[in-house]
């Protein structure tokens, strides 16, 4: 170990701990408030990248997060290899067959969702060649630029429709195609302007181009032939999940090298390759799991974070290239998205909200717009409005899709516990005094409790909320209350309530929602039931102490849930 | 990205998809023959370093991996990251509870184990100080050398346990609990060791001891009660499961960097930090996975293989060094170990099967010796000599504990499977027919096909094995096959099994084993029963179209059954 010293150990610890550890509370806190955790990973960095932290303590921040070598080395090769990761991850979420199924409207929308933004985008760059800096090369960043606007972020649309349970609707699967189709050919387009930019001759690079485009027909044919006769065999004959999840990463590494040695970014390699992947029914969900965890919790956001640390956002905000960018990119995203859909004649509330979705660009556009910045096509001011026109999108379209379409987002077990409250001491054997004991236990007038009590016990002289291995879900619903509450209670003994398997009931899960919200009680009781349906995770709960203790758990069952759709 | 070459670009992600492909492929030919993993990994380093690649191809090995430079730094910086998480992953399977019920034989077989072996190693040295090349600092590097043959590996030890079906015995118990003791002293032990090394005043590093304990004996009280206060806060507020993952390793990271201020090497911060983690009732399991999995199946593998790519195991093998480290090193270590389980009262056979099993160094060792390598304490002829003493050992302990005790390694329903075949157009419905039709298949003697058919039969006529969602298995013992074997059958139309839910079977697992191993049956056929237990896993396994297909889902059944031990 020649070459590092043992103060760049030390310095590679703290600096990677502070990066990973701050990205992590950043980006929980960004979703705890309903927006993309990407937005505080990239925070984390702006604060401790030249913006904040150099500013505070310009020695100890150049130490911990130096410009120049080994341990810069280090944190671009580790950021490099993220994003290549993350980019398989994102090609794995392309379904082919939900492509070739939706073709007509996937290209309709597709096409028009492109052609009009890459119009703006182009413009744009030769209507404020000085806002833009092109150095000479307006042609090559005014390509980039319509590239740029032009692209959309599947993993932020998925995310978006699996809040508003919308995946498998119509509507949902065509938006998902169209999404397909957009990042499938933005990518090959952004290949090729890469391309351009890395020409110095002068000509135009025909050998490159034609490599992208052999080596993605290729990858998507014979390719992606070969990859999944190889799944099924390495799962045969390998360990599980380590042999697949070595398959996978050394195919992504591979494909990414040969994508370099093209030409081309090694991301569009991997991508390529975790779109031949994503196809296979071999590939158990379960090891997918175990790639994607890691990659986009620990990796990606080492990534994002390293974005803030490389420009300093707050000298190169430009008021001007911000609000332009905005509403160019905006506008033109969203009518193009619109005016395709009117051609599938798909309804004005389906076009909007169509339209909102294709306007996220997320992590898609931020990734275009870093490798735009290192190969020097765009300057710091430009990366700063491009990533802040990726956050906002990101950020408003889930909100106006919910809006358009007049749609909630799904019900989390957590989030109503949260107003709940933890009876951990229940003793009486009969319902009605469960439900009592749990009712009082409220922070609620009189009055209301009293009125909850009743129609609980009525609805369960109805028919009894027991379920199967020691569950009941008493519930109700009432006018009384403006949000979902859970009341979670623990019964040692056991409580009467005439399960299907007449064991007693030792959780109960008790159920208020408001009447206003009528989808909210089976969305919590899916929830619970679907998480509680084994001895093992109710005795799990029966050993909490705690309502924080609780509350992990719901988490769990919440993520869980999500999972499953 | 000033400082980093195109060139160095596409030279990283082949060097890297080679070692990760290379690694996993030479690691699970070893597991297949039944050898740890590890010793495939670091022979995949030896056949990409200076002992096979650089001797055939010089000028591209020193390109692919180059010993100084950006590539040089990332990777021994990936390696480090690396360890130091497995040693995290190894810390969390030390189970302090286990460690206080079994307080006293933990502590007599676990100092004896070590003193023994301590001796030996240290009185190794200064017979033959030459062998040893411990230029002048004897003391350090006999110190070092006690305490290498001191040290056993607990994750192969409970691998090997949970293999021979021991894990949860008394016998089983009191080895984790020895070598969790020898585990948690000898790392201390080693700590010290290395902080003498790195002293370079001549004088005795008070301080650096002082630091180790008092960081050591925080780690294990107040550290672990704030870890296990926070583990259930970070799970019910931030998302799951990133927000723990985040924490670990954040948390791991911090720890290995507060070691390395003390002056310890990072390893032993992540590893206390592991056992206080690996406490928690709280880390729900799943968690774990995601982390362990990642780690375990990628990172750990760089490493391996990272130690070939430094040492040219040919020219530093030296027969001597092999052959009296592997006899004192084993001798010493399992004769320690039997008189601390004879003191401790167990029977013959089983102070023996301790000894065998305290024997195994694996992974610990290996850690130990680079790090006393990177330091200048030992040269490479010593460090290969060690390496071939902890693979030998642990190559050879679970056979020997095997023979011991009388046990036999769980019945694999993959392997059972290689040896049967796959009926995917099964279609007549009569169970007697159906077994016929599955027997037939089978390249046996008619005869034995025929005495098989009937024993088959008269086991169902007895009771029908129809279990429930579709799924039958039908059995028999029979001295006429000497290894169980397993056929699989598809039925689309569906057989009447008489099964407990009335569905028809439609898949259907037919299990032949010998007479002389009577466990085989009953392991079978819970592991068929556990694995296909839902509608969903049935209905993947009736998609089935090749051998292949169905063994990749047995694979992975096999790894779930041993998951759940």
């Amino acid at each position: 170990m020649q070459e590092i010293t043992h103060q760049q150990i030390i310095l590679f610890f703290f600096s990677l701990a502070l990066l990973i550890g701050l990205a992590r509370i950043f980006g929980e806190f960004c979703k705890k408030i309903g927006q993309p955790s990407i937005l505080g990973e990239i925070a984390a960095g702006i604060v401790l990248g030249p913006t904040v932290f150099a500013y505070i303590a310009p020695d100890l921040q150049s130490q911990l997060f130096p410009s120049s070598g080994p341990l810069f080395v280090t944190f671009e090769f580790i950021g490099m290899l993220a994003i290549t990761l993350f980019m398989m991850i994102a090609g794995m979420e392309v379904d082919l067959k939900c492509l070739k199924k939706q073709a007509k409207p996937a290209t309709v929308v597709g096409i028009s969702s492109m052609i009009v933004p890459f119009a703006g985008g182009f413009g744009l760059v030769y209507i404020f060649p000085d806002s833009f800096d092109t150095q000479g090369k307006t042609m090559v960043t005014a390509l980039f630029m319509a590239t740029a606007l032009a692209i959309s972020a599947l993993p932020v649309i998925t995310k978006i429709l699996m809040d508003l349970n919308l995946i498998k609707t119509d509507l949902g699967v065509t938006i998902i195609a169209a999404a397909i189709f957009n990042d499938l050919t933005g990518w090959m387009i952004f290949a090729i302007v890469l391309s351009l930019m890395g020409d110095t001759s002068g000509g135009f690079p025909w050998g490159t181009i034609a490599g992208i485009i052999i080596a993605g027909a290729f990858m998507l044919s014979i390719g992606r032939k070969i990859v999944l006769a190889l799944i099924p065999r390495v799962q045969a004959h390998a360990s599980w999940p380590g042999g697949v999840m070595g398959f996978m990463l050394t195919g992504a590494l591979l494909a990414a090298g040969v994508a370099e040695l093209i030409g081309v970014h090694g991301i569009f390699g991997s991508f390529l390759f975790g779109v031949a992947l994503g196809d296979s029914p071999h590939l158990r969900h379960q090891t997918e799991e175990y790639m994607e965890k890691f990659i986009s919790f620990i990796l990606t956001p080492i990534f994002f974070a390293s974005i803030g640390l490389k420009v300093n956002f707050l000298t190169h905000f430009d008021l001007f290239s911000v609000v332009i960018l905005l509403i160019v990119g905006s506008i033109t995203k969203i009518l193009g998205s619109y005016a395709g859909a009117k051609i599938c004649k798909m309804s004005n509330r389906e076009s909007w909200a169509l339209g909102w979705g294709m306007n996220a660009r997320g992590v898609m556009e931020i990734i275009l717009a870093i490798i735009a910045l290192n190969a020097g096509v765009i300057n710091d001011t430009v990366f700063v409005a491009i990533v802040i026109l990726a956050l906002f999108t990101s950020m408003t379209s889930g909100a106006l899709m919910k809006i358009s379409l007049k749609r909630r987002s799904k019900t989390s077990a957590a989030t109503s516990f949260g107003r709940g409250t933890l009876v951990a001491d229940l003793s009486h054997p009969a319902p009605v005094h469960v439900i009592k004991d749990m009712v009082l236990s409220l922070k609620l007038d009189h009055e209301i409790q009293a009125e909850i009590i009743q129609s609980t016990i009525n609805r369960e002289q109805l028919m009894s909320t027991g379920m199967e291995k020691g569950l009941a879900v008493p519930h109700c619903r009432t006018d009384l209350v403006k949000k979902p509450i859970l009341v979670m209670g623990i019964h040692k003994e056991g409580a009467d309530f005439d399960c299907f398997d007449n064991e007693k009931a030792h959780l109960i899960a008790l159920i208020i929602t408001p009447k206003s919200d009528p989808e909210s009680q089976l969305e919590l009781i899916s929830v619970i039931a679907a998480h509680f349906s084994s001895k093992e995770e109710i005795s799990k709960a029966m050993n909490c102490h705690s309502k924080v203790d609780m509350q992990a758990i719901l988490n769990a069952a919440d993520e869980m849930s999500e999972k499953k759709h």
